[in-house]
């Protein structure tokens, strides 16, 4: 049952993110200008500085009395002792959770936020007295961001089944590092069972870091999935010629060509409609000079939609449109994937459940998909899940001005508070 | 009148292209691949390698008994000496030759075989005893290439009276050397008048360095002007925003915007027709990732035609695109003009001597214009002037792999000997 008088501390909310921000913490004038700078945070994943955050997030579950684990990729996990309710031994928690590495120009929300909200809840649920049916459970996962070690996601993939620990921990980062060293060195290699248990269900809060919820005037997002993504890189080769010299009939032009691809990736985009999404953000000409037809052209497609058939066929129309642009061109077009990630579709039954608590608490709500990749995607692998968007200011993230309106915050801390506790109010 | 039975003597010729690209020889391996490398040549104007060639170049014109003279820009122009001929005292000369300097990864054609076929000629005339009404002269021009020093073409716009010594002597290299300094170290800073003597003609032999002639298979080009460039460099700003999160109907993306201006250029010099040619061969985005849509773009946009209201034409056309493609995507594109020059005629009569000496030496000829510029452009100023093409393999130049084949080097010296003579045969 709902508690709507129920209501989170939101001074001792930031009083955490503040804190946590400072471990780390980044120049405003790193990446960014404009006079709304907030400071920014440079935690890379099983640095020392991650340590030092995850440290200090450690302390504050174990002053609210959490039974903490760590497991072997270094995901840590707190949850309510068999001591604070009814529930029988061994009952799936209901978990929260995110992440608290950053990027190396990050900002302080970026998965912290859904951390320190799940601390938050579980203060105010436990203050309350409220008597639960489960245990509710607060996480954080290793590497999410991926900016140090590759694959991103990595802490949720592991718990969820979907990479073996072993390769997980051989692998090597940007650095030379290596993951299995990095845990063992700040502490976090665990020996809590992998994959991890399978919870009652997954609710995770999350800055939108896009530009939709603040441009409609909306508070929440309710995320109904993530999107696909393909992402692919094509390598043009042309023939280098006079500009001056070679007529247009002449020109094997591979910066032509991949302008086309541009435009291509645009029109595709336009015509599949909403929520397709197409990015050509890099080209790499050579030799880039003024008056010298392009030999070669390296370029990235990025395209994304939440229908893993939709993002197939729009895989496919790419590809035939580049076999006929090299034909007409007389290019070649060489096609390798970087990356290739399915749709998760979220459990209709927690959506429903974020955008009525949304609504009940007279908060503007909106059902929307995520862009970008989130931790929930892995564990809506092992139970029902769904998300909590917040406005990003600007729709801008992975940067030292990144934000969210504290009353945004707010907000987001309330929905979650009502979802875990409808959640973990009733074993069904 | 034509001396059909005068031929040049390809071997000495040769030998002269061979011991001149021995200064600065470039490894072949440097800027190119393929198994049909040539030794390329690295002479940047007013360096030692330059010093070397030009000293070696003058102790040919002395050898040949030539009045050789420096002007203040270091422009040297060898005369055939009064004694030679039958013409009056300061009766103009008919003047050939082109430049020495080349780019970093130049070829050993490139300007080089304009001033050592002018030498061939001269030696080929006074070999035979040729009487003529006139004395041929043989220039080479400083800094042509324009690859260490600003303005190309600075020797013979000087020499033109397009730009005062002053001004050239001034000028500020790639590697912070002066022009002033480096003629006066080299030995080249001469005491000849500026703007120097009008010639009586002006005629230039030169590789294509670009694909018509070879691709045609013809042997002569007859150059009937040099097309006007116009040069502008594009800044345009957008808004950096996340691949994922931001719907295309909320972009602004520099990098789209970019390949429209691209796709943009292609299709106005389809629509204009040949010889309108239009490239953009440097496009720099940024920040240049995958998933990020591009904040900025800058790139280069270089348009030309031989006709000066065509060519004004294309640059309007381009000028309303921008500013639709601006308004359209919430964009600013600012615009730089690197570089303006108007389109060059060249000399009807001269034009015609030189398609009908390739004729009756029953060689396949064709008329056009030139992409790039020359010192004829300049001489053009002063004086009747035209230039004779010869294929280049490929169309390739300004690379080590730039070839002209012996048999087409021939050919190109033999029709500027028939037209050199014919030019000093007559006085009007």
């Amino acid at each position: 049952m709902e508690q709507p008088q129920l209501s989170i501390d939101i001074d001792r909310l930031m009083a955490r993110i503040e804190a946590l921000a400072a471990l780390g913490s980044l120049d405003a004038t790193e990446g960014t200008s404009g006079p709304d700078q907030k400071l920014g945070c440079c935690r890379l994943a099983l640095t020392d500085e991650d340590k030092a955050g995850r440290d200090l997030v450690v302390t504050w579950m174990k002053d609210l009395g959490l039974n903490v684990a760590t497991d072997g990729i270094g995901n840590v996990v707190a949850t309510m002792p068999h001591s604070a309710g009814t529930w029988e031994p061994g009952t799936a928690p209901v978990m929260t959770g995110s992440h608290i590495d950053t990027v190396r120009t990050g900002g302080r929300y970026d998965g912290n936020l859904g951390v320190l909200a799940g601390l938050e809840v579980i203060e105010t649920v436990q203050s309350a007295g409220i008597q639960l049916d489960r245990p509710l459970a607060v996480a954080f996962f290793t590497n999410e961001e991926g900016a140090r070690f590759a694959p991103d996601m990595m802490g949720s993939l592991v718990y969820a089944g979907g990479m073996p620990l072993e390769t997980a921990l051989t692998v090597q980062g940007i650095d030379g590092a290596i993951v299995g060293e990095e845990l063992e060195r700040i502490g976090y290699a665990g020996a809590g069972p992998l994959p991890g248990q399978a919870p009652h269900a997954f609710i995770e809060l999350h800055i939108e870091q896009g530009p939709v919820l603040e441009s409609e005037g909306l508070q929440i997002g309710a995320v109904t999935g993530v999107q696909g993504i393909s992402w692919n890189e094509l390598t043009i080769t042309g023939q280098s010629n006079h500009a001056g010299t070679t007529p247009m009939s002449m020109r094997h032009d591979a910066g032509y060509a991949a302008a086309r691809v541009a435009t291509f990736v645009r029109k595709l985009a336009l015509e599949f409609g909403d929520p397709q999404v197409g990015t050509v953000g890099a080209i790499d000409l050579h030799p880039n000079l003024i008056n010298v037809v392009a030999a070669t052209a390296t370029m990235t497609v990025d395209i994304r939609n939440t229908d893993e058939a939709t993002l197939k066929l729009a895989e496919a129309h790419l590809g035939i449109f580049l076999e006929q642009l090299a034909h007409s061109e007389g290019v070649t077009i060489e096609v390798r994937s970087l990356a290739r990630f399915e749709p998760v579709a979220f459990d209709p039954d927690v959506i429903d459940l974020v955008a009525s608590a949304a609504h009940s608490q007279g908060l503007s709500v909106r059902r929307m998909p995520s862009g970008a990749g989130h931790d929930a995607q892995m564990m809506a692998r092992l139970c029902p899940t769904a998300m909590i968007f917040t406005p990003s200011v600007g729709g801008i993230s992975h940067n030292p001005a990144e934000h969210t309106d504290v009353d945004d915050l707010s907000a987001g801390a309330n929905v979650l508070l009502s979802v875990l506790v409808q959640l973990a109010s009733s074993t069904p």
